[in-house]
């Protein structure tokens, strides 16, 4: 077998063995196969596509080509959550604790925010000393103490999908569903679940705007995993605007534990419930996802998720005082506004740009390399339909510095479309797929 | 301007300025752009192609990556042939001596051959002495001396191309129109030529096997050497079968001299003289491609053309006597031959496959190191419409190792199609395309 003819062969819209796609991927990572090469290979894959037999093999492939952590000392049935990211979106850190107090385990290896999205690592960093780069033995034994466990992707974990990732990201072949899916689906398989709950987002902040190209994404995670042999469900919801009240780091841990402790805001609420229920029911803890519902109802009312989750930042060397003060977290003094120019209806939201504003503030990165300032955030006030007075405040900015404060506002006060009607309201949950 | 950034622009089917591609080029030779993104740029060219004004932008940016060879010192218009290439194609040993017998130059940067084609360069140094690699002064002189000049490319010449070439050989990304035509023209501009004419060949012996492709390629050829200020046309011929009754190495040049002095196969002659007459006529050497003809039969005819090579193989350091005394050429001295298996008419030939054939008895690479043996040719009996009877002689094999000699032998009986009716025969020169 030769690299170049594998290039060609999907150059000319070839569908790859097994064989082939083990032989690319485990060349690559050896140093056998030339980055120029994989790159070649990349691009054709983004114009020709992977058929899902192609993408359940370099799953696999990518998969294999690490550690899969091995929880057998963990009686419970292991269930994780993976969302396609957006803006404001925090329900890992509401989940993670309802579904551990409801005696499932949920071993979550997450990842960082990358141009306007949110990563539930910078999220949790905001709390001092929480570290999210433990060891694979040291994730074992949290999740075996607690029944949750956060962290980073190690260096066991699918390093193939690392180091395709980054040549992706040099070579412009990120946004193609099939590479999509073998890469979140590799390092997920990896944490050694049962069952994975996804949550596909769909909207003017996702990473996939249109739904049809959200679902087909989605439908290809869920048979991806599902030739794997493990449960799996995507919920296609919104991202049309963000999700819960604020956007940020301490500003989310915030709400999340508000959400906890049985109050915050009803999307956020209703959205990290829902994925609840989902996980409950593949997780084998239900015997239907409504049956779920109502234990992820329980979890919350009674406190044991919130008690969960003080022992899990305990565990993983964080300052657990935050869930009861808030103010021990890092969060910026600085306000400013953003006003509605005008009285109407929100009609539309740039929910991307939302997002980039948050960046610009310090919120987010560009590079990896970018340091992110956790204190920094945004407080929305109104939502899609709300009817807003002209001079009324949309938005209120926490800030640190005002290098680029201006254009933050600028790029806020651009994103809100006021309308004279409001608009027919969409549902949280779009789509349930593979149910 | 970023790599990255202009990458995706081509996979999203957009077109390139002429500074983007000045800045993926220069920057690609300088350094600064590593081998994988250029690989995931030229599949993303290879999957979405270049436009004429993007080919003409690449063929200039290469060209002016090395040297323009300056031949102001000589008089005469400058004139060269390019062919794409097939089995038994040895115009240019041919044309070349008519052409600078008739009073133009003919500066000619050949390439060798590749899988189951020959090359000009490998052909002549089955001239015992013959230098190919003469140095841009000695090739500027030789062609002061007699007219004419066959060297092959220098570190001068387009080093863009040399080095893409490479990453494109590795990363199955050779076979686009866009990028063949940058490749060659680039190569051949910098030769310091007025005129060109092209010998696209189509048919199961040539690169492009399909005459539409061919076309497409004459027509982009064509009008890149028009918007550099070249004048140019193309000659789509036929490459159904071998050009000429051998094919080697050694018995090329015989037959090349043979056709100087009056004689040779028909079909050699004819196309021969044909781009000989083109070559006068682009060159304002005549007032017609008729006129030009006639000058090309006289040149031969007087004796004046194969003067003109004998002079060329002594100035460029090889031993001239070959001319009068053939058996100073390494002809392998073994024979084999492959029988008809039946009475019929040749119908088809696997011309490809013949090619093949004679790069399996060590006339040929498969890689670009390897060395190739000059002395091992194949002669061919019959073409295509002749009447053969069973068991009469098809090809004669001439080889040196019986090594992969039974295969040969095999691979070429397997190459011929005798049926029960002769086929319509066709033209030689199918289509000229910018006359």
């Amino acid at each position: 077998m030769r690299a170049v003819d594998l290039i060609r062969k999907k150059r000319d819209s070839g569908e790859h063995t097994r064989e082939e796609i083990a032989y690319l991927v485990s060349g690559y990572t050896k140093g056998d196969i030339p980055d120029y090469q994989m790159a070649a290979w990349l691009m054709a894959v983004w114009l020709r596509g992977l058929s899902n037999a192609e993408i359940g093999a370099l799953t696999e492939v990518m998969l294999h080509s690490g550690e899969v952590v091995d929880h057998s000392e963990v009686a419970a049935k292991k269930v994780d959550k993976h969302s396609t990211g957006g803006v404001g979106d925090k329900t890992s850190l509401i989940l993670a604790p309802i579904v551990a107090a409801g005696g499932l385990a949920v071993p979550m290896i997450s990842g960082r925010g990358l141009g306007h999205t949110g990563g539930t690592l910078d999220k949790l960093e905001a709390i001092p000393g929480f570290n999210t780069a433990l060891t694979l033995m040291d994730f074992r034994r949290v999740l075996r103490e607690c029944g949750m466990s956060l962290i980073g992707q190690t260096a066991e974990i699918a390093p193939a999908d690392k180091q395709i990732y980054a040549l992706r990201d040099a070579t412009s072949t990120v946004e193609n569903v099939g590479l999509i899916c073998a890469s979140i689906m590799s390092k997920k398989l990896a944490e050694g679940i049962d069952a994975l709950v996804l949550d596909v987002k769909t909207g003017s902040g996702a990473f996939m705007e249109k739904e049809e190209d959200a679902t087909r994404l989605a439908e290809i995670m869920v048979d991806t995993a599902r030739r794997v042999g493990k449960k799996c469900v995507a919920l296609l919801t919104d991202m049309d605007q963000p999700l819960g009240r604020v956007a940020g780091h301490a500003n989310e841990v915030v709400e999340s534990i508000d959400v906890l402790k049985g109050g915050g805001p009803k999307d956020l609420r209703e959205l990290s419930l829902e994925l609840s229920a989902w996980m409950f029911y593949l997780g084998e803890r239900s015997k239907s996802v409504d049956e779920g519902r109502g234990l992820a109802e329980e979890m919350v009312a009674s406190g044991k998720a919130l008690e969960r989750l003080r022992e899990c930042i305990r565990l993983q060397g964080g300052d657990a005082r935050v869930v009861e003060q808030p103010s021990l977290l890092p969060m910026a003094k600085k306000r400013a506004e953003v006003l509605s120019p005008r009285s109407g209806y929100i009609v539309k939201a740039a929910c991307r740009d939302l997002g980039i504003a948050l960046a610009m503030l310090g919120g987010g990165r560009e590079k990896k390399e970018d340091r992110i300032d956790h204190g920094v955030g945004l407080e929305f006030h109104k939502r899609i339909a709300d009817r807003v007075q002209g001079g009324e405040k949309l938005v209120t900015i926490q800030y640190n510095s005002e290098a680029k404060l201006a254009e933050a506002q600028d790029l806020i006060a651009a994103s809100f479309t006021i309308g004279n009607e409001a608009p027919q309201a969409r549902p949280l949950v779009r789509r349930i797929i593979g149910g």
